[in-house]
């Protein structure tokens, strides 16, 4: 399946990603059940980085990224461009030059499971990247890998056209077909959280609030005054 | 001894936490012996945190974070709240709502052994917090763990009323017995420090100040004009 | 050949080390080869540090900063001072009473294979380290180690007086001897660049820019319409 | 999709898991393309290791082994168990115990992006296994996954009743579709190699038998005598 | 506290000892609650490990073995030497020698969150070793540590006079005062898991022997014959 | 400086070389000052591997191991050949193949800072190989690197012809030119350690037959007969 290039995907639905693209991954990664989200090495190159867009996959090799060049013509406005490795790398396999190209095809942001570089440059020209490394390593153009095929990012599955959205606590993947849904979820979640924030700034606690007393002592824990009692 | 919330523990005195706040992590772990600092792997989540309290310590379990509640109710004005992890965990135990109950209660940060999420948020809030990791990933609340025994977090010993302080160097823990005489250590270094600060901008070197060129020649350090002279 | 301090050592010219200082690390690494560049574990321990200047060199050894002390006395303006260690350490063996130091002598940035601390004080002082962590933990002097002798730091080999660039992408090593060609071809290189962004940052394809298209088909690259097409 | 159970699924052709079976890993994972290879994180708990069979999958949760129960009324002889975990996890979710109930109904083997203990025991009965870390560390059983639904297990998708095989050189996923196909490319490169070998231990190069000397020209090797050319 | 030699300590009573010495690590660690478990990355040396005995412990300094000298003449017959590092540190501080010495004093076995040399020798002569390292690198003698005092190793707190129990699933600390409760505990535990491994051998599901199907349902899992019905 | 074969190299001589043979790694390392030792992540892919030879080097290119084929008419009788990897990497880039090939020509051994594969044949053949990694996955032949030329690896300086000695234990590189006088001082360190191991097995102390005691009295150590006389 390696060395191809699909031309059509279908991506999710344009409202769908501006109602997610208004929560913070760790809300979406909730609103779908604790699911598709990325492996904390997964880190931003820069601190306040923020996106949320449709993925364009590509699977690349090694100290190789030619593949990323060929997914450039593929990309459309409001993509995310989400690279995988065939094995572990942290070569910069992406920088400025490239981000230039993929702002000028629409891309919003790019995921990569290698190292990135000209991270100065992509923080002042504002194009966010979250990468495993940090690395101005530079790399060949020797191999061809795939692009617009499911691709395994980061440890989560990744298919062409659903949403990807990304910040400082990292990516999560939302599957095209459940891009309404979990925003709905999320919208749930987000006005109960309101609800509870101001109970709890207010000093009231969470074991009230949540009603968590009960379950506590029944699944056994006991409370003691002094350290020498127990 | 798992499954136990002790209610009252015996804090260091106020002053002592005060003129130990005044310090750096570097100058603290120096002050008492280069002693009871954690491991480099426990990161602030955003630079600039600094923190000094008193310990609430929580002992919980890989992806549940329930035991973090427990804590919240036997926070006191002033404490640094410490968790300690049964096993290694980077899932998200910790996020902006919790926060938000922490400084209610009087929390000044949170140092964790697991992961963190809402990190943006927190930063917003000014709520500081060392972990071992950033990680959106949400946990469940199934397992006791216990509050305020003595626990290991980030390879060091914490005694409930201990004193933490944590910037962006690191963590150390000053024993509770020990804050008053460790206060007094710090300002004696950094008084000598001062004064060797001057000197060494003025040029002046350490081998001078500090009286070590005899000790370097008996060590068998032996300078030469010319690499070709070895 | 541990113990030796080399007083005199030749340093690349001035002119070329200015000329380099102009470029980012990933441009000089490409512009040599993609050769000699540090491990991406190095890292620069606050954002936007960037340092360009003329090696000397430390050999210390675990938990001992020692060397650090009697390299000062050879800094002279304008040099990098570089620190290997003769196995893994993360200690914290450079702080800021050391950087005062460095500073006063007219250093200009330091390497490290191992820990730095006072890490904010650093970064209000603007000198620049990169490291392979950040770490409060004290030293000892007891063991003597060696100056201005060739070392590998972070996978790298470095002579004394070759030139070291350092940004937020990472570190590389330029060889005295080469400095000139390589800002050469650095230029050359930023040249060729400046051009390329103009076409992409139009939306041009790096594809055509390259010409890489026929190179892809040859090496086996296909297109398909539909993902069931594969 | 948390939460759920598939009772049926297609399983690979029983044929040619017996003929996958009799080849390595690297030359199954050269076979199909260099693809669908686990990360070398996941290893062997014993040296000697060697297993193929048909997936049965598992989505389980950090330090909560429940669902590994669930998964053994769902094994079919010749199955092989794979565990994907929601978050990094190197708890002790399987043992002896579950060892024994797996064999009895017909496993061959587990995989695990986990922890596993009792390694001494598994070895004595010879139950391969292949994980992340090993480790003693108990776990509850408190939280739902799922079984037999596609997982992400060391970076690579597997679909239940995808044939898994692993040695000591790692694990690869053949999907169920390609398991005919792939054995035949396999043993085709097997083939190859044994003609190959003969010749490279008769001391031919592999410059020669594969022709590379004017590709490698081509790129711009160059030989020179001695060192002082260059 | 540091440059502390405590001649006399408690250890645990010899028939406790004995009795623990028979059960594995898991089981002991499952016997007294899920605690007090070193971290997977300290690993034996050489397979087949097995070690059982009262605690001795050492609190030592990077790249320094000093004080497993000293650590030798505090050594009784049956104890398990213990050494802490006050940093992370891999490199030899331990090796056939200081085998022989610890050896002719009666020691059973080492754990070292440090490096380990001489491997191949100390598996001929049969002293076992746990590590975080095996490293080849010598060490120096300059700095003193302390002996006998409370240590944090591998994570875990241990007092001298306690018990150490190691083998190749880890590493696990009984409390002295703990050590006959938890012994009995083990023997029940391993009691109930004979009667268990028969009824699994047999092809009894886990499900079944421990009742879990009710709670599982409860908890939420669903069963569906195809995926196609999820 | 890449895309470079040296034909002819200067080998260390033949007896020094087979003296060199008879010592473990951490004697040799002992025996020329602690130097020149690879990192610990270094690792024999099997246990009980020992070689020492002359280098021959290698600096290849991550997933790439066409250079691989180019070394091996470079070998000669008695040579060990050293891979170092222009980034770090882990793909398989060695396996049986190339074994046979390498032992047709002569070759001893192979270290390898990547990954090699085909682990249980290379066992079986008695090929010692030490690596970063162990890994199935396959690698390209794509990009030139050079032979014979000086070269990092495993953090250590090496120049073709220098004697490599690895076991265990880990890897050592001797220079070419020190081959002679580091086997002499190898055989004294023997020697001397052959007496104290008499002593130490007799129980004596490494405290008397060193005679440390005074010293550690210096450095400040102090013994106390309980605990509680802290």
């Amino acid at each position: 399946m390696d060395g191809i290039v699909v031309r059509n995907i279908e991506r999710a639905d344009d409202g769908a990603v501006a109602r997610l693209a208004r929560f913070g991954v760790a809300t979406l990664h909730e609103a779908q059940g604790r699911a598709r989200l990325m492996r904390p090495f997964m880190r931003p190159v820069y601190p306040g980085a923020k996106a949320c867009g449709t993925a364009v996959t590509v699977l690349a090799h090694p100290g190789d990224n030619w593949m990323l060049h060929v997914a450039a013509e593929m990309i459309r406005p409001g993509d995310v461009v989400i690279v995988a490795l065939s094995a572990e790398n942290a070569d910069g396999l992406f920088g400025e030059l490239l981000a230039t190209s993929y702002r000028a095809r629409g891309a919003k942001a790019l995921v990569l499971e290698a190292g990135c570089r000209d991270v100065a440059e992509l923080q002042a020209m504002k194009f966010p990247v979250w990468s495993r490394a940090i690395s101005a390593k530079g790399t060949v153009k020797a191999t061809v890998g795939s692009v617009n095929i499911p691709v395994v990012c980061g440890g989560a599955l990744i298919h062409p056209g659903d949403v990807v959205a990304a910040d400082d606590d990292g990516i999560v993947v939302i599957p095209r077909a459940a891009a309404s849904k979990v925003a709905d979820a999320a919208a749930a979640r987000e006005q109960k959280e309101d609800a509870n924030r101001k109970r709890l700034a207010a000093g009231e606690l969470g074991l009230d609030i949540y009603g968590m007393r009960d379950a506590l002592v029944k699944a056994g824990l006991r409370y003691v005054d002094h350290i020498d009692q127990i």
